[in-house]
């Protein structure tokens, strides 16, 4: 068990230091507060009172998404969400399911048997069970990259894809680049589509053409690349925006493949910043999703769904990061094709 | 001065109650200990602590919006913030604004020399001085109805247009409607232009065709209806969906001067649900912003981004008030047109 030492030895700060944030003393400032309490529940710390079984609590169900090591995608997502929930004494019990799981229980019945006051959702695709269910649920509800129409309980978090994929595109446009292809991911997926209709308004607000034979959405693995890339390379692409990090991976690979340099050949840029992409070779320029902030975000936004203040949506701000995958279109390389 | 006394005479408590509720004493219950705090707040309560000069600051920038009297638009707005608040202790205040303070004042300056943390903003246009600061702020920011463009530090606030209109729409079309006419308010609005487009996405989620002689655009005001009414009406319109609840009054009035009686002959639909909208005759069927709700979001979202959670578009459901304004269509009305 992690006891207050442990983090004052962590923070390299006094044990009395540790004590006051964690007890909210007036005598420490409060960004040293705030990283007090970040860092126990990062080292799992947990006091008295939340172990006992009348503390409030939420749930946190993940479905189609890793999480429990740090480098994986919903990990610092669900971090957030303790770190903010711990500060006003939540526990937070964290679920992994599957369909089958969602068929066997009806959602908000699990929830009410096991004493949650509420839920963050994530990785749930449109044809899970328990989709048609946050329709009608009475029990206040966050759904991360999912949009529920009409019921006040359920609110939807994500990172602003339009803002995004604006910005790669922006970003390659001011490269010099004018072919520039978009493999994007699963079909049946609320944020490809998003991601779709953005590279489309983003391509016309620059005047520059949308072209059927430089666009195409498959899954979110690197293999999708095998499918798509060469007819990008041969239809003249210069550039290729991908609908997440994984999908990159896949297209660096295939352009090398076929003799294509990155970025002085094709420059590709990514979605997501998961913790590998800096490790890519080119290390990849992407579009970052603070995973932290959503998750902290998404306590916040369920916490005020809990105190009847109805969100329907929640956004937060991508940020573009520029690695070694991307660069200056070379113009004798521009004017061949 | 408004006493602890004061509050526990309103509430039918004892002072120690009320004592505990603003202490945050953990034997009453949350439910009562948030009664007494928005009772306290909504009183002009106001603690030592807040009196202090040393207290963090919020600021609240008003222009365009009365909300000095309960049945003001923003009055309720502005109570969900300074309930808000006044939780975690921020001592707020309430500043009207006007384009020439804007000129004279830089905004970032303004909060920095007064010591203000972060701000909520009520009532600016697009075309004010301020705007464009707001592409570059460092400070905290909430706009309501206003959205800027890649700045994390500056989120937008509202209630969802798309979903409130297609409400609208859906209500009148169940009660058999099918010539809608939508009376928009004005041009160079953020939310007007969300409006427009809802309004068309709803008639054309049901099929129903989009006519220029049933839309028009003019102020947030009464008047407007004088121009556009007796053409609606000329054009067989037997529903009118209104950009706000003034409009509204104004088309209630109109109607009825041409000899057309409402609900009868014409149904109309207002939006924002003003206080007044109950004592319209007949009582206004209109589109529900939660101001209070609203206010208190804005004070969660401008916490958020103080704490670097780069939120950047927040939205709030909007609910259909069925009251005395809209019937069911008539078949034979219908049919004369």
């Amino acid at each position: 068990m992690v006891r207050i030492k442990d983090i004052a030895d962590r923070l390299g700060v006094s044990v009395s230091t540790v004590s006051k944030g964690l007890n909210g003393a007036s005598d420490i400032s409060e960004e040293l507060r705030q990283i007090v309490l970040d860092t126990a529940v990062e080292m799992g710390y947990t006091t008295k009172s939340s172990r006992r079984m009348d503390t409030r609590r939420l749930c946190v169900f993940v479905e189609n998404m890793d999480y429990e090591k740090i480098d994986e995608f919903g990990y610092d997502i669900i971090l957030g969400f303790r770190q903010n929930a711990f500060r006003r004494k939540w526990h937070v019990d964290v679920i992994p399911i599957t369909p089958a799981f969602q068929e066997e229980e009806k959602y908000d019945t699990y929830l009410l048997r096991n004493g949650y006051c509420g839920a963050f959702l994530l990785g749930l695709s449109l044809h899970d069970g328990w989709m048609k269910q946050f329709e009608t649920t009475t029990m206040p509800t966050v759904l991360f990259d999912n949009f529920i129409p009409d019921n006040p309980n359920v609110c939807y978090i994500g990172t602003d894809s339009y803002e995004g994929i604006a910005l790669a595109v922006n970003h390659l446009y001011t490269l010099g680049h004018k072919k520039i292809a978009f493999l994007n991911g699963s079909l049946y997926s609320m944020v490809s589509d998003q991601r779709q209709e953005a590279f489309e308004n983003a391509m016309e607000a620059l005047s520059l053409p949308i072209r059927n034979d430089l666009m195409a959405r498959d899954y979110y693995v690197s293999d999708s690349a095998k499918y798509h890339v060469p007819g990008f390379l041969e239809a003249g692409a210069t550039a290729i925006v991908c609908g997440n990090d994984l999908i990159a991976q896949g297209v660096i690979d295939e352009c090398q493949k076929h003799g294509y340099r990155v970025p002085w050949d094709v420059s590709v840029v990514g979605f997501d910043d998961n913790t590998a992409a800096e490790a890519f070779s080119p290390a990849l320029t992407t579009i970052r999703q603070d995973r932290n902030a959503l998750g902290k975000c998404a306590y916040v936004i369920l916490n005020s769904l809990i105190q009847h203040i109805a969100i329907s949506k929640t956004l937060l701000r991508p940020t573009l990061v520029e690695r070694e995958s991307t660069a200056r279109l070379w113009k004798g390389y521009g004017s061949i094709n």
